[in-house]
């Protein structure tokens, strides 16, 4: 294509990009203002305006709050993927940390920078779509919320739910959805139904310490298995691990693997189930992320290759609608009577006033508008926080690249400590959650997780840059 | 006294009396009208309406919605108050079954009479003000709501709750409350703090089955300690079984037991507590119904006398404010560190908007004037349902006296088995609570659980003679 045919725009990125080139812009350095580069090139404003935040997508400018656009500090390299050997073969039972109440703590404080917690911000939830949701239940509804809504839940929600599983590929009845109260209760009961105190379970490695916790608390013991940062779980090894011990179980997190951001390929997937219907195990997949692809298509869930009634799907709105709204669910398979039985020595039932909105919310065409916004948002924020790590971070440090979801798993290098770099991060105001929270027998002690919960602002783009200052120093102590 | 002295309203009620007496009003029969009453006596309907109202609180008569007032069928013969042989003193492991599933299914469909799950009516239940103190978070605090709310939960709610808990003669800080979705993940949290699969526990018998579901979750087993029906647990009882069991805990509901309503004397609370701060040994209090006093005062915890952080209380909003709303708490004691660490691998945090609507509730003077007015409406519904009981059901039958609460326990003669009984009450349209649900040894047969949380209608007094009817019938086989 000439530059003949090019749209103005981009002779605007153009001229920026050979401004960088040849060094007249240097890197970290401020780009001219918008009033000045329309009136040097004699474009308007707004194709400026486009170009800009064209290149901000490419990752080649960076916008600063009410301080205009700036060169990204290091733009042509790709941060390289991290990479971990693979963990021993053992099941070992878990004995977890208060560390993570730290975060979580963290997390509740006003001017706490809070990168550790895999809490989206509230200013990406519809929080007024909810509020007029709840508005409308308390006149229509006004005694159906003190009312029990008893287990399995509310039918309408269910029925939604079901619907909503045929984009991830499942063809569910609303019999086969219980609501929980958020996605973690949702793997304990699925845990529960399908395990005894002492069991063995299979689980990726790293995984989400939520699941880690759920086994702890089930008093099982864990396999770790060896896990590829873009494909997952590595079924080769599962599938040695199922031959040498007596497996009970598999967890794993599929869709925007939490920490790795890893995706496993459908043809993964069926291999999976095929692979542990053969051995009548049951496969609990958290699919909580499922929704936050940044791809065209919703990825599949390994319950659509599930003949057998094996595989248990848990999730949540807490990503996706309001964290504090407590509304989850698991699609219990063959499990059905056992989780229910469960659910009433754990919670009973969930709240009625939350189910009740979010299906209120859930029936109105807004919801599809906001995914659609919320997944653009969480993939602009995780690629600006990675672009940030890149430019700050030691080098030799890796980045995750996931393809949903706004988590980065982020490898340093080897001499540094997670455990207390985030000692010197908490101090600094900052949280961010330690790599060995994510594996039983504490590996990953040189990596940590960042979330990409809230926009790009300048105190997160300051905080990112101080977390890389505690990394350099740790360095070079 | 003599009569010149007595008000009005008892000189109508003595007329009554001597009608009933003299046979000129039958039992069971339609006492004359208001209005006719009135006439022939020359007082006012009011002075007519209150003597009424007299004697219906003192199960004379009995008022029927839309048809007048009624002579209660017997009158003087007080039921009995059941009696139960001593339980085995071996621990064992619990198997709970589906029969519960049935009974909470049944209280969700809408022509099914449930006298078996312990639910108030919702018309008891403050709906306007909560949907009004609800109206107002949404109002002030509409980001609140999509916000997780962290353990151990909003620190106002905390406060009110501590602060009422003054009452039951403790002082707790906020800082010693946990907010939880509801009574039995109180109950789940605590248990789990004090205990590890395997260990031996022990509990009242007859008790609620939700404590022997969680018993049964966390893979514990469970001695039952001999109960009076009257003063609650045995405390020497009790107290052979520490000498001969390696008890790690003892659950009790102290105040109101479901289901023998049974009310344990504030001298037993101290030796209770007592005792087991001698051995070192936790005890988890089930304060559920502690607010549901027919009495002058509040009846203390037994946190009330702890010294050393051993006892664990738990309790809920689910009987007195919304059951729909799944908001409890745990005073946890010294154990305070191990709930907060089970919170996060079961439910988390507990939904936003309940916590915050709660709270308003609380905050205004509405909360106390519902209580009073909850209490009387339970008192006398408890007191209706006893004596309709006591009408329908076959001689030798035997019915609790709860002192607070509204939950009756009901012997019946010794060859009714009252799983059958089950059965036949469903097929018929109502549900009730086999005896067998309230033993680890599957003892208690012949009793069930009846519950008046509905306001005592022709159809709730029809469904306990369709009941009686029933029992006869197995009587007579």
């Amino acid at each position: 294509m000439t530059t003949a045919h090019k749209p103005l725009y981009e002779k605007v990125s153009d001229v920026v990009n050979s401004m960088i080139e040849d060094g007249r812009l240097s890197r970290g350095s401020k780009a001219p203002s918008l009033r000045k580069m329309s009136q040097q090139l004699k474009v308007s404003i707004s194709t400026v305006t486009k170009a800009y935040m064209n290149l901000e997508d490419q990752g080649i400018l960076h916008a600063k709050p009410q301080s205009g656009y700036f060169v990204q500090k290091c733009i042509k390299t790709e941060p390289d993927m991290p990479r971990w050997p693979a963990p021993a073969k053992t099941p070992k039972p878990i004995h977890s940390e208060k560390v993570l109440e730290g975060i979580f703590a963290a997390a509740n404080q006003e001017n706490f920078l809070s990168l550790g917690a895999a809490i989206p911000s509230a200013e990406l939830m519809p929080s007024k779509a909810l509020a007029r949701a709840t508005r409308q239940v308390l006149t229509r509804h006004p005694e159906d919320i003190v009312n029990y809504c008893f287990s399995p839940g509310l039918v309408e929600l269910r029925r939604l739910i079901a619907y909503r599983t045929l984009e991830a590929g499942c063809q569910v009845s609303p019999d086969d959805v219980h609501i929980t109260s958020g996605g973690m209760e949702a793997v304990i009961l699925a845990l529960s139904a399908v395990t005894q105190p002492g069991d063995i379970v299979a689980i990726e490695s790293p995984t989400y310490f939520g699941l880690l916790q759920a086994i702890e608390h089930r008093g099982l013991l864990a396999v770790e298995i060896e896990t590829d940062p873009v494909t997952g779980m590595n079924l080769d090894c599962l599938e040695e691990t199922i031959r040498n011990e007596n497996i009970k179980a598999v967890l794993t997190v599929p869709n925007f693997s939490n920490p790795t951001g890893s995706l496993m390929p459908e043809a993964n997937k069926a291999r999976l189930v095929d692979l542990l219907a053969q051995h009548n195990i049951p496969l609990m997949e958290d699919d909580i992320m499922g929704d936050l692809y940044f791809g065209e298509n919703r990825p599949p869930l390994c319950k659509k290759f599930d003949k057998k009634g094996l595989v248990l799907t848990c999730s949540s709105f807490s990503k996706t609608t309001a964290p504090g709204f407590r509304v989850g669910w698991v699609l219990p398979g063959r499990f059905k009577e056992s989780v229910l039985k469960t659910a009433s020595a754990l919670t009973q039932v969930t709240a009625s006033i939350t189910q009740l909105a979010i299906a209120e919310l859930l029936r109105s065409g807004y919801y599809d508008r906001h995914l659609n916004r919320l997944r653009r948002a969480y993939q602009h924020q995780t690629e600006q926080v990675r672009m940030e790590v890149a430019a700050h971070f030691p080098e030799g440090t890796r980045i995750s690249r996931p393809k949903g979801g706004f988590i980065l798993w982020v490898q340093l290098p080897q001499r540094i400590n997670s455990r207390e770099m985030y000692q010197q991060a908490m101090e600094a105001g900052i949280s961010l959650t330690p790599g060995d929270l994510f594996s039983v027998s504490r590996k990953y002690q040189n990596f940590i997780r960042l979330c990409a919960g809230y926009p790009m602002t300048e105190q997160v783009s300051q905080a990112i840059a101080t977390l890389g200052r505690i990394a350099h120093n740790m360095l070079n102590k």
